[in-house]
């Protein structure tokens, strides 16, 4: 609870139609807030740390929103600086069934994507701080954001911090300019403690396949090889029957072993997005409070099950409620 | 639907979130009216009984609107009394998958919890009935409410009605005072012949526990031993496999022997509140009309699987709607 | 994409109550725009094809409204005229889990079923169209509306068009004047190429009964036997554990064989209203383009399935959206 | 408060357009229950007065809605009958500024407008009861309702009950038949003792003009000549600057003398329906208890303004509320 | 109702916080499609006259969803091509009292705003039209635009069509780019025959202040003696009490001499957007029709006062609801 | 911008009816925060000043709900602690014509109310700050209240804080309890500096009446007279119309003079509740910032005013938008 953890990131607008509707069906839009790593940053806030983000958003009424909802969720958006341009968006059509959700993404030239890397003085940033949290979303948005990413990486690195980086590959970003994601991302990997990352997000770094029932377990081996600092190799696999019904279960490899926790079903998804970022956090959580791998892994599975439960882009219940769901499995209505 | 059925009991306005949103995650209520006895009170209504609900509520337009709805419903509130006084309430925030319903009271102090004993007339209000129903809310509201639920229980009794009882025990509101729940609820279940219950609610009144297989069968015949008025010990059985998908089974025990009946699978649970109402009610609805307890009993499980279907805290659908899914399972759209 | 395809059918509005509510528990209404044909119709227009409705509404916001709905679904709508009278009206109520959901029809005296045979003058509107698309519902909505389908059919198979019938039984329309379904139906299936039916469909029209395991088999001969043009019987077998829990499957018949598609899992639906109708526009669509059976009736299936995930009575997903659930069942955010 | 009022008419559902959107403008309808008769009884009702209403409704759950509805708001229901046939609707696109609200009648053949005059035993619906109230709505929905109107009308005087018309006139629904809406009305103002109407309700039934300054006063004069038991003829005068800015004005004419009470000013009216309504009940309020005219045409003339500050058709405020606005004029929150 | 009219512009989505909130006070928007030169094409439609636009989207679900509702509206679509890149967006805040409304423009790098002059072929765009209406909006957007209106304006004039253009000044988005407003202005007008334009857009065309009571009249005869075939200069003048109350009037300049008509009051305005658009299409009804100047200038004028009191950028009324205004003020319900 | 402001008082959750229905017309309750010092707050926030709040929530989802929305709204509620107990409510249905506005508190016994004055540590809460804002409310709470806001008070005037008083007299509060209002309030008075109260509130604590046209300069030389420390004495005239239109002007006495401002027109309130929090923030902003008292008392007119055209309790606009209508009246949309 004491220990000050940031988060760099872009914040969006989500637009999403209501329900199960197509996008404008009707005439409305509801609209939440989130992004990767402030998502993270918010579960966090939630768990009870003091985090902060650090970013920047239009100077204008949607971006002012953005950073008074971080100021809502509790994390200190001091250093989130609101700039000319435009904010970025995206919009969700919530899918069921067999149709998937559609996220229509309308981000380019973003004040955040357009910030220049020389906007952001890492070591006066990172001052006092613990750790610092990363995603593959940002580095794939264009060059200035790349610079920025790996910057604050090594900056982070050489202060001691410790750094943690979520793969996130979007492919769709990366091609949307002139890119070498995987020397990109490599820089970033070489700086990091604990990686969020399956078999496909180390094979985009790394340029090899990993196929099979051991391909995770295949890559980890790989990262931990190519990458000295990385001591955490975590994820979710996810077993997709329809739209809303997943199964969710969480893998961790280390440099000394594996921790493979089954399965929870998850049917009847309320709003899936924000599931990675939520489960994200929930490690974290363990790991900054020094708790066992596998106590830190179930905290993050539940977390990541809960967000499945919540509308909306992030996960906002303290510790103790995703450990009631860790302790025992009461569903009836608490009273 | 001749018959004259009288309930007690607290009206209280349920303030819930929409939709699986959090509580004030956006800034709109959903207002619903219920109460335990209340909702028995509606659903049998529905059902073509005459019946009346005794109580009282603040002396204001939330009070007023309370007593409004039950009209709407069906139910005679002419002896609900508005008294000076705040309005009991509870916020829901409706869970989904493994994230449990959390309902946060805001009902003490209430007009009705507030009400002497001596403001109830009990051979007036008893008059021309054949039933009073009560449930283990009421006297866990405070010292009043426990001596006016003995006291309209005893009443009952003395003048022939049949008396019903439905324990409902919420640890939480005895808690709030200073309270000897086992022996107040002794006195009420004294003046029963119909106990809705189950092993955990005659565990507080027996103060002995009952458990594994076997735990609602033994506490039914303790109870039996105990109470020599009780002729019928009826509840549901429910297994939760996560906040939205339960199976719902029933039993009923009597001095004779019991009956129980397989579990109806829930899988997409609209909202869980008040499904137990519904249950006592569709039982009562078999009993009133001396169809034979299994009749009634499976009336009364198919009514609370209906309510779980609905949203709002009771079940507003006439007999035939009920009857049609005890005859068959059609499940199409009735056009 | 270039084939004009004509369906002829009443435009309805439906009138929801929101969410699982009983009708009017709540004091608000959702409209949706429909009717069997024109989902039909709607369908196609968003799988690429060139559709035009006839038809007539309500001389009255309404009936523009719903000619503005079909035009803003991409459907040709200059052959629905407005005349004097009432808009057809059906309120909905949507069922969950036990509960179905139930139609309560306000139709009667549309202006659609008070049209009169001789308004339509069917060799102009045909004029350059390939395929003609009529249902049940239209015959039964009186002896002016039976009449006028069966003088469209046999224009349309005069003039050369395909011929397309859907069964759509609906035995209260039929019952509510003084009607016999069986030779009106006959009349009309004499004239189709294509059949939408099963055994009930068929039982109807022929007069005898089909039933067990062969009984759709055992229909679909006797249907070949008795009307010469028939050449395809295609439907759906559905399977419903509840009301929002189906497996969906689906058949076609031919006079030199059959295919059979296993079931698709369709847990959690959000609105079954119009699911055959985008089945029907799914094979009508695979006809077009000339695709073989199965492939039609694979396309039919899935476009089946993807109605039962969005509220309203018709499909509007573009082909790709159809396609990438049949080729492969990927179901995580497309992003 | 003891005198038992009984009002008779149809109970209609309203679907409006949500705020100030056209019909249809987006998918949804608000809905609200109202009806000349049942406005004036429910507005009674709230004024503390026992009150019943005479009717029927279509035998469906819309129908069984409006029941409710008159329970909820105290108006006893239990002599409106459910029958087979439809609802009465109507769609309303409420207006602003220069551009009026739209009324889109859906009523023909309403179970209502179908009732048989046998189906009224009036005798016995009117037994115990001191006064009637009907309208120029009722008659004119066709020949039996006229026979209805009429019948109810006759009894009620023979049997000494007071019989209170308010014209009402709707040229509209007389033109939709062959109606003689004069012969009719003059049926029902022979038996009238107080008449809500102005000098145009007076020019259709006694089929002369009157024009100018003086029409309202050379009317009364004409209807107290031509019926000889009207003792009071009482109307509003509204000037309308624009859709939402209106001056209401009151006038109440006996065969001795007139009051004239100045304008009140409503700038910004949320919803104009039923304001004639609104103020027919307050006016008979007075009446009830014996106040002198000039008091009743006060509280009549508050009631209706404050109607217009109100969404729905009727008027659900206590007497209290009405008298403060008569006794003084303090807008401020009251807190 | 025989011309084929055409407009060029973009489309635009609106995205409004509900009622009177400022932009995300809660979480939601209402969305609606407009443009200024879309705006009049929608009202040309509904007074009956075959329109069609000219444009592009974005090629997703948001630039078809606003194609749709054009065709929804009665408007030919066709050319309306869709193309790579984002919709332009603009978020909407509704003032009231002294708070003036607030657009946040998003509209930069829209896929319309990028389309090249070479993507469209005048010549057959124009074939077979009467008239081509342009606005200031169009080429203030980037030089492609410019170039493009100018080559459409040109085009028309040289095929004998008439030639309207609304000045439509917008300071902000001229100076996002190195633009020289003045000089491409005045290649537009050089082709216009009638202009909507008052002294503040002639200003800026022809590089002179125009001040005082007579600051519009000086202008048009500028505008006069500087473009040779503007034959007609019409405006609306508004005088601004606050944000709802406005009072309305209009004005006609000809070479031959002027219409004045006095202000409309508007008090309790609903939308000011698309006011002047309203006004546009109606006066371009009257011309099309013949009617004389001062009947178009009224009907223009009435437009404009209705287009006030309907949500949304357009006006969606008939010809008769806007004569009706025009010819009474009687401003009761109708029905 | 760089000065600290202190406000100590009550957060209040508000349940209010939409539009402008009656309460629990339609079941669903908007949710807005407030609370009048709170209001100030959150006012002087988004005008740029470095402002905390004190005093303290329930400990559930309600109160923290509460907290969140201050910081979102950019106050600093780290004082602001949680207890056990409940949140304090009120519920609001908003008037309109000549129907006033009606609040129904239920706040009492809240978590604010029932914490001890022993709780607060004022030396260390108003370390560092410059200004303390309380407000009459408080001490009308309880006596615990009442000694808390004397000893906040005082300990501010030793600490050499300026202290501001807003009189905001609440009869119904102070006859809750066995209090001595006049004491109280003297004792507070005795300590202020600024004093936002008119000769209503003066009358109430010095215990003797005000009249006529000079009734609140009289009253202003009165406390003047009593209470050495006040320098000014400031509040705002309202003429009330009607429940939607006001006219409202604002007056500045000191012991050197005063200043009257004319009335502002309010034709068309969205809502009213706050404006006098939002007068006192505009008001100390100029204060604040050392403009001259007729600026700070325009500044504060003009943020009244436009209070009244925002739904929520308090101001949430910036400087500048408030200055922009200082400065002009200019009421188009700004885009
Ligand atoms: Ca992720
Ligand atoms: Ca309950
Ligand atoms: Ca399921
Ligand atoms: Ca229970
Ligand atoms: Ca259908
Ligand atoms: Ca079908
Ligand atoms: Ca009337
Ligand atoms: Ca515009
Ligand atoms: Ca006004
Ligand atoms: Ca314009
Ligand atoms: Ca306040
Ligand atoms: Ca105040
Ligand atoms: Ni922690
Ligand atoms: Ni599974
Ligand atoms: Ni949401
Ligand atoms: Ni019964
Ligand atoms: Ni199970
Ligand atoms: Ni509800
Ligand atoms: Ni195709
Ligand atoms: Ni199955
Ligand atoms: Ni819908
Ligand atoms: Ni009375
Ligand atoms: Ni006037
Ligand atoms: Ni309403
Ligand atoms: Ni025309
Ligand atoms: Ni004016
Ligand atoms: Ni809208
Ligand atoms: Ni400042
Ligand atoms: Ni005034
Ligand atoms: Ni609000």
């Amino acid at each position: 609870m004491s220990n000050r953890i940031l988060c760099f990131g872009e914040l969006l607008l989500r637009l999403a139609s209501p329900g199960r509707e197509l996008l404008l069906q009707s005439p409305r839009l509801d609209v939440h807030i989130g992004g990767a790593e402030a998502n993270v940053a918010i579960a966090l806030a939630h768990f009870g740390h003091a985090v902060g983000m650090i970013g920047s958003v239009a100077d204008n009424s949607l971006g002012r929103a953005a950073i008074a909802e971080l100021r809502r969720q509790g994390v200190d958006a001091r250093a989130v600086t609101v700039r000319p341009g435009r904010m970025g968006l995206y919009f969700l059509e919530t899918g069921a069934l067999q149709r998937p959700s559609e996220v229509l993404y309308d981000r380019a030239d973003s004040a955040f994507a357009r910030t220049p890397a020389a906007a952001y003085d890492w070591p006066v940033l990172l001052r006092g701080a613990q750790l610092l949290h990363l995603s593959g979303v940002t580095p794939a948005l264009g060059q200035a954001c790349a610079d920025t990413a790996i910057a604050a990486a090594r900056a982070a690195r050489a202060l001691g911090l410790q750094v943690v980086f979520d793969g996130n590959f979007r492919a769709k970003l990366w091609q949307a300019w002139q890119s070498d994601a995987a020397s990109i991302l490599r820089e970033l990997l070489a700086c990091a403690d604990t990686l969020f990352a399956d078999h496909r997000d180390i094979s985009v770094v790394l340029g090899r396949e990993f196929a099979g029932a051991e391909a995770d377990r295949a890559a980890a081996a790989a990262a931990f090889d190519t990458f000295p600092h990385v001591r955490n190799i975590v994820s979710t696999r996810r077993l997709q029957h329809s739209v809303d019904r997943h199964d969710l279960a969480a893998q961790w490899f280390t440099r000394r072993g594996e921790i493979q926790l089954p399965a929870q079903r998850l049917d009847g998804i309320v709003d899936r997005i924000g599931g990675g970022d939520a489960f994200a956090a929930g490690v974290l959580h363990g790991l900054q409070h020094g708790w066992d791998d596998e106590q830190s892994l179930r905290f993050g599975l539940a977390a990541a099950c809960l967000k499945h439960s919540l509308p909306g882009d992030f996960l906002a219940l303290d510790e103790a409620r995703v450990r009631s769901l860790m302790d025992e499995a009461r569903f009836d209505v608490r009273r």
